[in-house]
């Protein structure tokens, strides 16, 4: 993949019509608020563009997301937004795998798939990318695509409480507010709202909670029967694998979860001493340092044995 | 209290000398992180300075609040920050009700009760005023104020998470970190990490969660054999407050706690539509719009019908 710059990815955008934008599976607020803001900006220079996902684009967004589609035109020009790898593509996103011609991007294990490409791993959040090629193609950032690139910031950065946040990440979200982003509403939306089988099912992950090492190692379990008898989501799981490691002296937190089939996921959340992405790796997964994940394909006994076994050795070598 | 500028109360802490700094009872970051900030600049500019409040200064606030004290000094000039009252002033700051010289707050309802004062509703927190106060003064702000005034917006704003902020509250937190506030440490600190105590006490209050009004009403209760047997602390019930309005389709979210003594209090959270200050000032108590409290001692089943009461009103009034 070739390196590109602001300046050259603005060019590009000029050059071409009829774009079509990629989201990962399992789409966030940064690969929904990315998308969105970039095809309403595309649309807005009178380009046609249309967003891409194969999953379904949780309603929560609804704020942003409301754009009609546009029909029947094959895409001449692919871009991915917030995607590591090609294999987060699904359903008819994968499609395009082979064939993506530019990749906007902040994560620094970025695979490089694309033609061309602008990866910067030290940035919040690949909407606060976006929000600076906004500034290079001076588009006219109206409610809707402020709205969008604030909801991409504030959720991958925890609502700006972690280190990838820095000066310049408070500073668009400045702007952001006044070009007319609800940064109110939106935060409340993302991080103080939640359904009742979300409450539910933190209540009975709780009851899960154990703790290994001395207090430095926490699990919890979220099974098949929990998610049902809760009536929980499957979005509502997200803030669930924060909370083993939020627990003070806990070092590792790592959620367990029950997929059909029988198969185990892991989240593994980490402090500064210790990597989670190379715990994942060991069992074909990956991710950031803080933050991983990996599947085991056992019953559920020999899977968090496994798991555990790996993750007491990395504690311990911690201390 | 006669309303003065920014200009002039730079000029006050010019003139004089041995300073003492009072917080309210229960001390939030805010408090602390105000009275910590004002103390070190004050004593930067070779003042005497010395901050007290009737409680003690919670531990984890530690990384800016190890100041040495000056000894044996009747203070000349009182000053309060974020003190809407003096009824929130206890223990050994009780002593100064009468005489604060000079009031810094970003409570409306401030009731006037110093000499002189500066009083802006509108920014989100005492913290962020000083930090303007600093700006005026010229203030060398180094890392421990950095620290301090950050921990004061952070705490106050639920981590710019409230209609409080403004773009100016984000360019401020851009400035800070540029001056040397660990702003993802001290985010971890205070929204990331929380003790078994808590967590323990976060899946008991769970347990009593009831509704009213067709899910628009939420309560829970803390009571005194919870905090016992969760070993939860007092500065841990903080977040709890929060948790009923967190739930979807909540407007209203009441949390009552038993008191040593048998009173009874109530935190009480509340969206737009619906005034929580109003709530809790029928019972003598008050607050701000979207967060009050107040007391009531009577027996539990008593107290909790009288609040029931007010609040299905309020609740049926704004639908």
């Amino acid at each position: 993949m070739k390196a590109i710059t602001l300046e050259q990815i603005a060019e590009i955008l000029r050059e071409h019509d009829n774009y079509l934008i990629l989201m990962h599976k399992s789409p966030d607020g940064d690969a929904v608020g990315s998308a969105y803001a970039l095809c309403m900006a595309l649309r807005k220079m009178g380009k046609r563009a249309d967003t891409l996902c194969g999953d379904e684009i949780p309603p929560m967004y609804g704020y942003f997301t409301e754009l009609a589609p546009n029909e029947g035109v094959e895409p001449e020009f692919i871009i991915s937004v917030d995607l590591a790898t090609t294999s987060l593509l699904s359903g008819r996103t994968a499609d395009y795998s082979d064939r993506v011609d530019l990749c906007i991007d902040h994560h620094g294990s970025n695979t490089g798939y694309a033609a061309v490409g602008y990866v910067d791993g030290k940035v919040s959040s690949c909407a606060e990318i976006i929000k600076y090629l906004f500034d290079v193609m001076k588009t006219d950032i109206d409610k809707a695509i402020a709205d969008a690139i604030f909801t991409g910031i504030c959720t991958d950065t925890g609502c700006f409480k972690y280190s990838s946040v820095s000066p310049a990440t408070h500073r668009v979200a400045a702007q952001l507010m006044e070009l007319g982003a609800d940064s109110a509403y939106i935060c409340h939306l993302m991080f103080d709202s939640k359904s009742r089988g979300k409450i539910l099912l933190e209540k009975m992950v709780l009851d899960t909670l154990e703790f290994y090492c001395g207090g430095a190692l926490a699990v919890v379990c979220v099974t098949l029967d929990m998610m049902k008898s809760s009536g929980a989501k499957d979005c509502d799981i997200d803030g669930i694998a924060s909370i083993p490691r939020q627990i003070e002296g806990v070092k590792l937190g790592v959620t367990m979860r029950e997929k059909p089939g029988g198969e185990y996921r892991f989240s593994v959340r980490s402090c500064d001493e210790i990597d989670a992405s190379s715990i994942c790796k060991s069992f074909g997964g990956g991710g950031h340092r803080a933050a991983a994940g990996c599947s085991i394909n056992k019953d559920k006994e020999t899977a968090k044995a496994e798991m555990l076994d790996v993750c007491i050795r990395a504690v311990e070598g911690a201390v």
